[in-house]
């Protein structure tokens, strides 16, 4: 039996690692089109930043490790151009085939095309494969830049700033909307436009970028958006749903028999609107990786299925988010309530700073939908007690009671997250 | 109509609060023997140690606030000696009476006898009032002991040690068993031991302290547990619980009709035992607080329950509990099972420690029944994750694909809780 993994990043690899785990006569081939696989993107802005000191540091391991360690063959440079499912075989750049009794689709995402003229110049780029990092820290390096220009306000376009403002730049970010974090959220997006402008940040919003040509920036990065790479399987006659990202059932397989997906080219079942939806994240692709993997090696596993959670640091402010805001709970047809409030994150004499803990929840089912927490420190945890409560569609009124613990070092007596659900309780009655 | 409250710390002001709230017009007396109010008890290692400056600060609103502010009055140094229920009214110490229509009892606890020779020394302190906190430090700044007993492996037994170390004495703690913080876990006694010896505490475990009359500490805290105020109550003819607590409905209301109690003094439904226990911590007294107020201010309101979170710093390492540990688990009917790992906290480039995670499951359910997390930081979050999770009785499989949030500054791609879930899942199968 043999098992062809398409993509050597987060789901890829996991997928690889979980197949051999659960059976270790499988043969295991991973095609990775890149030079490297297991490589974490999410490491790319501290890499710009210079806290992690050498891009090696972003690969969790080499395809050495996996072929010695692991028993799974890597082949890197190894882009796949077809999938031949009839035959159970796909096609390599430079000719050759690969046959398959199992596949496992983890081809990812690519930055989307903007159509901005002046994208090819040297001092432009993205930021989402290694070497995109390693071109964009070498002319840092090289060219000491002063100015930047990031197009683009979602997770990288912030975290990049921050790393920009690391390196003593002046930076300026430019938003085809006024929406940060593509959360649909207008007080998010103030709140992290103000924080942004008080560290010296442009904030320009609601701009179409047409050309980088004559922008005075040193250094932009376009970071606008990314789209799933789902081409060489629509050819193959897989699926794609709604979301334009590969569909997949709750074992995470496509429309044909032993072809799974997962990771960032692949729809996920989301636990709060009950849809699928497409929601690239790094955590979620390791998951959804794992359970791939474990189907392919002939386990039953369900993916349970996301909320959305996500974290990110802006400039010494943390922000995490799940499930939905307002607008986008509406959207999904729901009728939404949102509270919002601004707490102590704990006592003063710890240390404490001031916390926003938002809401929503949806006013028929008195469901919680979703909500975000913003502060300068016990942000993530915070974040993640709403995620699970919105796993378990908890109402506001059991959430509001929820036994968190509580001791001066920690917390208030009153968790912001509870003060924030009494807030929308009061706002439901 | 009116609402007579006995006692005035967390639960009983809560309660009065929150009365208050939803009906204007009510009339709320508040009977407290002690000389103040609204007073948080958790914060009084941080006093002995002289992180809080003034005793006022661990007060959260005065008398006159609440008269003032809340149109509650509050009388002090006005302990209840007796209820009598049928004519609706309490005597108080001097022979006073007060009348009532609908009675919360917050009585809370008090020091458990231990019958040590020698507790009344000038040495010898408990610490639950603030007055013992007063006495204690105001003795460790006049008399500088060099030397300290603490009696009792509990929270406030190490909160306390960490605050005697911060006052440059020698520590050294006396246990009647092998139990830390009366988990039944010797996994956690261990680490919590191995930790505290590490920093120069003598841990004196599997020891009987008969007297203090001749150890050599200069000064000694006797912290070997609480027991619940209910002699008024029971002699007014309310139950008590298995536990010796008062026993309440899931309005927290006693067995007599309008007549409710709510914190240390009661019993409250747990969640994972599916059982009434005993498990006076402040966070729930102040959550109990609120729904007896309200339901004793005429609404219908369900307290849902505690799964028993907790958390605390014992010299740098901060631990979170919550639900059982399996001793526990087996003592309430389950088959637990138990894994425990250690990974990091987030990724070595952002500061990352280790991190220790303990979860139970049920065999037959695979339902989580509990978990502990210990590290340097980021704990708290981790363990209330835990807590979303038991409160939702949520199985193995579906914690461990949870959609927790995930960014180098805060977290591993796999969050350690979700690795002990790998892990537990592994020894289910």
């Amino acid at each position: 039996m043999r098992l062809l993994v398409i993509g050597g990043t987060a789901a890829g690899m996991s997928a690889a690692a979980r197949a051999r785990r659960l059976d270790p006569s499988l043969e295991i081939v991973v095609l990775e089109k890149g030079p490297v696989v297991s490589f974490g993107a999410c490491g790319l802005p501290y890499y710009i930043e210079g806290r992690i000191r050498n891009a090696e540091q972003m690969v969790v391991h080499t395809p050495e490790y996996f072929r010695k360690q692991r028993n799974i063959s890597v082949r890197t440079n190894a882009g796949v151009v077809s999938i031949a499912h009839s035959r159970r075989q796909v096609s390599v750049e430079g000719g050759e085939h690969e046959r398959y009794d199992r596949l496992v689709i983890a081809t990812g995402a690519r930055p989307r095309l903007t159509g901005i003229a002046g994208e090819a110049l040297p001092h432009v780029f993205n930021l989402h494969r290694m070497s995109d990092g390693q071109r964009l820290r070498q002319f840092i390096e090289e060219k000491r830049p002063k100015t930047a220009l990031i197009v683009g306000a979602g997770y990288i376009g912030f975290e990049a700033a921050d790393a920009f403002r690391h390196r003593g730049m002046r930076v300026a970010i430019a938003s085809l909307g006024f929406d940060a974090l593509n959360r649909r959220d207008p007080e998010l997006t103030k709140l992290i436009s103000a924080h942004c402008e008080r560290f010296g940040v442009e904030m320009r919003w609601n701009t179409t970028v047409q050309s980088v040509e004559d922008e005075r920036a040193d250094v932009v990065l376009i970071a606008a958006g990314i789209q799933p790479n789902v081409e060489i399987a629509r050819e193959a006659g897989i699926e794609t749903g709604r979301t334009g990202a590969i569909r997949v059932d709750d074992r995470l397989q496509t429309n044909l028999a032993c072809v799974y997906a997962a990771g960032d080219c692949a729809e996920t079942f989301h636990l709060v609107t009950g849809r699928h939806e497409w929601v690239p994240l790094g955590t979620t692709a390791n998951k959804m990786g794992r359970v791939a993997g474990a189907n392919a090696a002939g386990r039953r596993e369900r993916f349970h299925g996301i909320v959305g959670t996500s974290v990110l640091r802006i400039m010494g402010l943390d922000i995490g988010l799940t499930g939905l805001s307002c607008e986008q709970a509406r959207a999904a047809g729901f009728n939404p309530v949102e509270a919002r409030i601004q707490a102590k994150s704990k006592p003063g004499y710890f240390g404490g700073r001031p916390i926003t803990v938002q809401l929503v929840a949806d006013r028929g089912t008195r469901r919680l939908l979703g909500g975000w927490v913003a502060g300068e420190h016990d942000v993530a945890g915070r974040a993640n007690v709403i995620a699970m409560a919105l796993q378990a569609r908890t109402k506001v009124e059991e959430f509001e009671g929820s036994d968190l613990a509580y001791a001066p070092p920690f917390a208030p007596v009153w968790d912001p997250v509870l003060i924030a659900a009494q807030q929308l309780v009061k706002l439901l009655d």
